[in-house]
């Protein structure tokens, strides 16, 4: 059995608590917030505070607030000697006050409020700066059936901007896709199937592989149609910089 | 029953070739190719000829070649008054010959030579020049389990900009995400869930809904460090040029 306290009433904390919850041989022995408040609703579940100074025993403490209050909250923790981790893909793990065992259990996938994420879709960065402590953090990743993998501090900083890449911005790909088809009263339904397909294709074949489009075949014609229906619009110059980033990829010439 | 004849032997005629095939109420009368050779391996499924006058009739005839041969073949096609149809996202309706009846059949979607993709994910495209032959062709992608849509010209060439953008500009950040994991020796399959989940997000929460991260939360401390290790990288333009399209959309200042 493993015994965890969480610290943190965000999205990250709140998925993790449910999968520690649900887990077998997880314990939640006491979840943490500074405002009783956001965390009220599972008191029936879990024993809650807003006091650090009333934290209880544990073999995990996971701190899971935001980037900029990670390093205060682990100095303030009134213990020594604990296992404490952060979630953060870009903390780094000296952030971390050294009084403790400090880790890194950083879930790479996005979270919402409302949308429930199975956690065996949900890959687990794991940085110790010891063998053990990795074992523990590998076990309480297998415990709520996530894949984990070992990375060093480059790594996971390399994976948080790579995340930036594939999710925010891809995102921003599709917030376009959806302005440009409601220009001309188009449902962006219609879309859906291909923003599905183009995430699946990459499962099991490298981007450079799944590429396709007039950028990848340097068809002149579409991309100066594409253009020109993209005059005056702020979304010309992203067109223009992907149709060459594509191009360079794959050796054509630039634009 | 719904005759057609296929032109043509890229991926978009090969999987209409099987979609048709196996759908109870059409039947494929032949298969046209300027090379024989390349559809020489489904010649005991299916009549196939090189030959643009020994055409046989049908309800419907499918240009499914390269867009810029599209305009050329129909001229040359040896009747009059039928019902013929070119599959491009680009490609003009009036762009086919006068002499018969013109219709553009669009399937969105990305097709891969080796994958098969079913026609129940293929939202197809129907623009035609009157109702009856919009009935046909909407019979046609119905007898595939395909959705489709009445679209007109401008709609039409929104779709196609918009897909550039939600999938080949996506994949091409998926490329990038590969680049900069691969530089740290890091697996991208770590990415690949968070790639499917930022795709099955939006297939009920609009994209800008979905937005998280670090341009949408103004969070300059992270972008900073992110601008820093894309130093001399030719991705850190683009990394820029989304964040500011990000925080536009979301009402933040500029980086």
């Amino acid at each position: 059995m493993i015994s965890v306290v969480i610290l943190g009433a965000g999205n990250v904390a709140t998925h993790l608590f449910k999968a520690f919850y649900k887990a077998e041989n997880i314990v939640v022995n006491q979840w943490f917030n500074r405002t009783l408040k956001s965390i009220d609703f599972y008191k029936n579940m879990v024993d809650v505070t807003d006091s650090l100074s009333s934290l209880k025993p544990a073999d995990i403490y996971i701190i899971a607030v935001s980037d900029d209050a990670i390093m205060k909250l682990s100095e303030q923790l009134p213990f020594e000697n604990k296992l404490v981790v952060h979630t953060s893909g870009s903390v780094g793990l000296y952030d971390l006050d050294k009084k403790n065992h400090r880790g890194v259990f950083y879930p790479l996938q996005t979270f919402s409020k409302d949308a429930t994420i199975g956690f065996e879709n949900v890959p687990i960065c794991i940085e110790t700066a010891n063998k053990n402590d990795f074992k523990t953090l590998k076990l309480l990743a297998e415990s709520i059936n996530s894949k984990s993998y070992r990375v060093n501090s480059e790594q996971r900083s390399a994976l948080h901007l790579a995340a930036v890449f594939v999710n925010n911005f891809t995102n921003q790909l599709y917030r376009i896709g959806h302005e440009i088809t409601e220009s001309t009263s188009t449902e962006f339904d219609i879309l859906k199937p291909l923003i599905l397909e183009t995430a699946n294709k990459i499962q099991n074949l490298s981007p450079f592989m799944a590429q396709t489009g007039p950028a990848k075949r340097n068809d002149k014609k579409t991309i100066k149609k594409h253009l020109k229906k993209l005059e005056g619009s702020p979304h010309k110059a992203i067109y223009e910089m992907l149709t060459n980033s594509i191009q360079k990829t794959h050796g054509r010439k630039k634009l």
